[in-house]
């Protein structure tokens, strides 16, 4: 059976044990908790060097990084993921915006804010990010505001990863009601076949 | 013929370059001066509302954003993106490792280096940054001191992601002299046939 070594609360996470439930891949939960720095033990590094979780252990002794990494292996040959070469470049290209313009904004600040509890230390850097989560808001309601799902009518990984911190961003101040589109795809992701709130599988 | 939207000088917008001169796919650049904001006008958002480059126009009106999304496109089906379902994974899992740990440390202090000229006022960023680019290229180190390539014995796009920005580190600032493995990969991908110099295929 899958592992998953994660830490409860982690929308990246959550990422691939959202499509597993929605896949109906069995997998079991392993919980690391990063406040006590158990993603930097020797132990852990030997599994992923990179020291993050979630990290996906596929079978004994085969791990893989990188959330979104996951959410491609997973969904491989599935409708999560289509097999024509343009739709699935599509689907990437959000993959990539999420770690690259919304996650590095909109979890961070979430993390700090109701996770380490450390908005004080922090707060320059909250306002000099805050306007860049705005923005990916932005973007997504663009495309939203067009289609159901994020690369058209059809749900997918770009799906599940966009959603795994856009639907906790008020955890971290982000307000949605300017992104109404937004909002209403929440409701869609969460309308999908065998969809499970986060707190329901992990941890 | 594939238009590529890019700014001279920009590792992600070399990724594509390298990849389709690698792969005999034609292409012609079109320069967009992100420091005189043309990669924000209303023309180039109607392209990519997230206003950033490269950007790949695969037919006319037909875009594609994100770099690592384009390499994965431009090399769907060859044998520089693995058909093995889990080798594939292990090469998306560098791409998401690249533009997560990698790129926004090791390529933002460049272009703040030597492309902004901005050093001054970001001191105390590249303070806290820094020590996270030598995380990345040590996490590169472990894997290059056991094999030639990154996911192997073989070169694929997760050595073209990562070499766009690690072969101009020195440019921001970091030394690779602790990195042997990493420098000997340098010189591996520019062994490789078809290889071409980030100057003599952007701009």
């Amino acid at each position: 059976m899958i592992q998953l070594h994660g830490f409860t609360g982690s929308g990246n996470c959550y990422k691939p044990a959202l499509a597993m439930r929605q896949l109906g891949i069995p997998y079991q939960w392993h919980e690391v908790d990063i406040l006590r720095g158990e993603s930097r033990t020797p132990a852990f590094l030997a599994k992923n060097p990179n020291g993050r979780i979630p990290l996906l252990e596929v079978e004994p002794g085969r791990y893989l990084a990188e959330s979104n990494a996951m959410l491609g292996y997973l969904a491989d040959g599935t409708a999560l993921l289509p097999a024509d070469r343009w739709a699935r470049a599509k689907v990437y290209e959000w993959l990539f915006f999420e770690q690259y313009s919304h996650e590095p904004y909109i979890a961070t600040i979430r993390f700090w804010t109701t996770i380490e509890n450390s908005v004080e230390r922090h707060r320059d850097r909250i306002a000099e990010m805050r306007p860049r989560g705005h923005a990916a808001l932005a973007v997504m309601e663009r495309q939203l505001a067009q289609t159901p799902f994020l690369t058209g009518a059809d749900y997918t990984i770009a799906d599940i990863a966009l959603f795994a911190y856009t639907h906790v961003a008020h955890e971290g101040g982000f307000d949605l009601g300017p992104y109404p589109a937004v909002r209403n795809w929440l409701g869609n992701v969460m309308d999908t076949p065998g969809f499970v709130p986060m707190q329901d599988c992990c941890g």
